[in-house]
């Protein structure tokens, strides 16, 4: 892929669509063209440098990219991809949404698009916090199908290597099976901790007196763009409810452990803990 | 409070009584005797200027000692404040454990007893990793009883202040309930969730794959010190399983209002977390 020559259209300009367009132009691509129903996001994106061009309409925004990234909320993104297939004959599309099995189905047969999900999650929200390494040696989920162009893969993969991620090949199930574990499950965790300590009244403090590092940790995502986290919450409803209710029977049984007093049982516990964080997510 | 004229014994010369030694030191303390069962902890304790005075037992530690912290595992607090408050016939004991009520209450009656507890919590351990500014800013709990001698309760208040910590007092339970939903169920959550990932297979791809930023937040106390966690959490394990099962309960609420797929709702409830995070633990 020679991102030289590459003409890259963004549709969704926020935190993730500018950031796309901001690496992007940093990766050397040609140009830049973009479109926001939110024309303010828009403008602020071009001021930031994300956009060369903003357009008018979808269909203006991609009629000459060679490769369109849609970057709206989770809900809207296969409706956009479609008219983005429609708009530019030649081009592909590619999206960076949280959830994959919902988008892919709603796409399987378009051979020109290809599922992605780049793992640089944010709190943070709008054009104005777009960063130009957002993506820097993160994961970047694809979820090409059998009928996904080759061509279209080697694109999307280029593109993504040209912006410092890791390409990683994913069916779109497992992926959100996936994330529900690992990104949508902390995301739940986080609220019902905060929602928790927020409804507790302890007798004489404020709550807020014993909220140290390991409170301010865990609950550092909660609260988190509510209509997008919404969103993405409920496309992947199924696999976040076995998530939590797994979550529930892992937490039934360590009340028992702890009922029964049983330290060795418990230390053995946090000693699997620290195996598997070392594992997963050693720092 | 002459912070000058005071001569500290700290029994438990790891990370908390380390730092609780250097940051004593930096505020001027007259000198600093400590004692540990692990000879080498006690011997780095001195090589790190935590102690002035290493002693051979708890006994020659306290002997003359106005103020003593004991800074051991919380299974053994009670004891070796007993212990203190028998070697060192005019000091006044205080403890820095993570839970209160059980330890005020072995030593209810004990006028020079007053327990501690400052929330600095550090995933680290040993006193290698102490430091004499833990304390700068953080909460520190104090737990006077009717009985608690005045003059202990204002000498532990200004060593407290003395090492720039903020003493807030709180009754043992009215302690152990809010740790239990502050600190307590936090550590339960990550050791949970990083449990439940690592024993979970996605097809395909390792689960570290999508181990992200808010997978690294929600888990970064996970395992932390397996043997003194273990006693934490038994030692308060009533509160604790309280707080695990107010915590089952929410999370069964949030599976019914994905399930029914209620997207109002569920920004709503995101919302609340928002606001309370703002409240709790404003950063």
């Amino acid at each position: 892929v020679n991102v030289g020559e590459l003409s890259l259209a963004v549709v969704g300009t926020g935190l993730m669509g500018g950031s796309v367009g901001l690496a992007a132009k940093r990766a050397g691509v040609r140009r830049v063209t973009g479109f926001d129903v939110d024309e303010d996001a828009l403008a602020l994106a071009v001021e930031r440098g994300a956009v060369d061009l903003p357009a008018a309409s979808l269909a203006e925004a991609v009629a000459g990219a060679d490769l369109v990234v849609i970057a709206t909320p989770v809900g809207s993104i296969a409706a956009r991809a479609s008219e983005a297939l429609a708009g530019g004959p030649s081009c592909t599309v590619t999206d960076v949404g949280s959830t994959k099995a919902g988008i892919c189905s709603a796409l399987r047969g378009e051979g020109r698009f290809l599922g992605g999900h780049p793992l640089c999650g944010s709190e943070l929200r709008g054009p104005g916090r777009a960063e130009a390494d957002l993506f820097a040696g993160c994961t970047w989920f694809l979820a090409p199908l059998p009928g996904t162009d080759p061509g279209s893969t080697r694109l999307v993969r280029g593109f993504v290597e040209a912006v410092g991620a890791e390409p990683i090949a994913i069916a779109p199930e497992a992926h959100d099976e996936l994330v529900a574990l690992t990104s949508h499950l902390p995301h739940a965790l986080a609220n019902l901790l905060v929602d928790q300590a927020g409804a507790t009244r302890v007798a004489g403090v404020d709550t807020s007196a014993g909220a140290g590092g390991s409170f301010r940790d865990l609950t550092r995502v909660a609260g988190a763009n509510p209509p997008v986290w919404a969103d993405i919450l409920l496309e992947n409803a199924e696999a976040v409810v076995a998530a939590l209710a797994e979550h529930r029977r892992l937490t039934e049984e360590l009340e028992e452990l702890l009922r029964r007093g049983d330290v060795e049982q418990v230390t053995s516990w946090i000693e699997r803990a620290a195996r598997s964080r070392r594992r997963l997510a050693g720092d």
